[in-house]
């Protein structure tokens, strides 16, 4: 089962909602290519320099750059200068925490084609640190319950039919 | 802070993955397009014909029909066919099990974007059925705790040594 609309949401028949309006299509707008989530993947690894971002992300240095322009002006990356004995002043690129809220998308793509496109469940498992449990990137409330889709409820957000759909 | 690698990924500087050995370049490569991710989210949303597909995402039918046949031939969806009176047979989308897989991501995206990229927080608001509780999209253990971008560990899974980086 999918999930439950409710309230004015309801009849799921009488309204549609604009593409400039859903949050889906405006963060694939923003970040939803693949070079795009390479260098985010790069990131939440703990990459910060350019030549580590082309390396890693079997990359060209036109495309890296381009990409981490785009994040740092999305305020998912933030510029630092660092200087290295005898070099130029160069840039070192470091998540912020709009960056860090992209970890359920980025590790949740992970966790997909770990299970469903690898042969063996992929290359890393995920742990938490202070208990060693497996991690897992899923729907869940504050009080950690853990939510089927079948479970999850839509509901609108403010007056719905003031909004532009 | 980043994740913190562990074993014989510690060395940072020592490996680099392939791109046809990481999950998250291979699920862009399988769903990555901002046209597959609005067919999706319709299919979450408990979309399953083929003109509600369309007029939903603001799409084209040509678009449509080729992500529809994606993600069949992915087994995120299976097609089955339904037969109203005096209309010839039609076909029906439905989620199968590796396609609720995908609702990380889907409403990962839409969460990033209802925090970063909406004036307003976005249309919609995610909760739990039985209890009313907000819902969200997060790293999680199974006993239910939030685990931190810097409290993930990863390890390699199965003989790093042997494996094809």
């Amino acid at each position: 089962m999918p999930v439950t609309f409710e309230g004015p949401l309801a009849d799921r028949g009488a309204w549609q909602l604009a593409n400039d309006s859903c949050s889906v299509a405006m963060a694939m707008d923003a970040i939803g290519t693949r070079s795009t989530m390479l260098v985010l993947r790069e990131a939440l690894y703990g990459t910060t320099r350019f030549d580590d971002f082309v390396r890693r992300t079997h990359s060209t240095d036109a495309i890296v750059a381009a990409r981490l322009k785009l994040l740092t002006e999305l305020g998912v990356l933030v510029k630092e200068p660092y200087r290295e004995p005898g070099v130029r002043t160069r840039f070192e690129y470091h998540l912020t925490d709009r960056g860090k809220d992209l970890l359920p998308v980025v590790f949740g793509l992970m966790q997909w084609g770990n299970a469903h496109l690898q042969a063996d469940d992929g290359p890393f498992r995920l742990s938490d640190r202070a208990t060693g449990e497996p991690v897992v990137i899923t729907a869940t409330t504050a009080s950690g319950k853990t939510v089927a889709l079948d479970d999850v409820v839509l509901t609108a957000n403010g007056d719905w039919a003031e909004q532009d759909h």
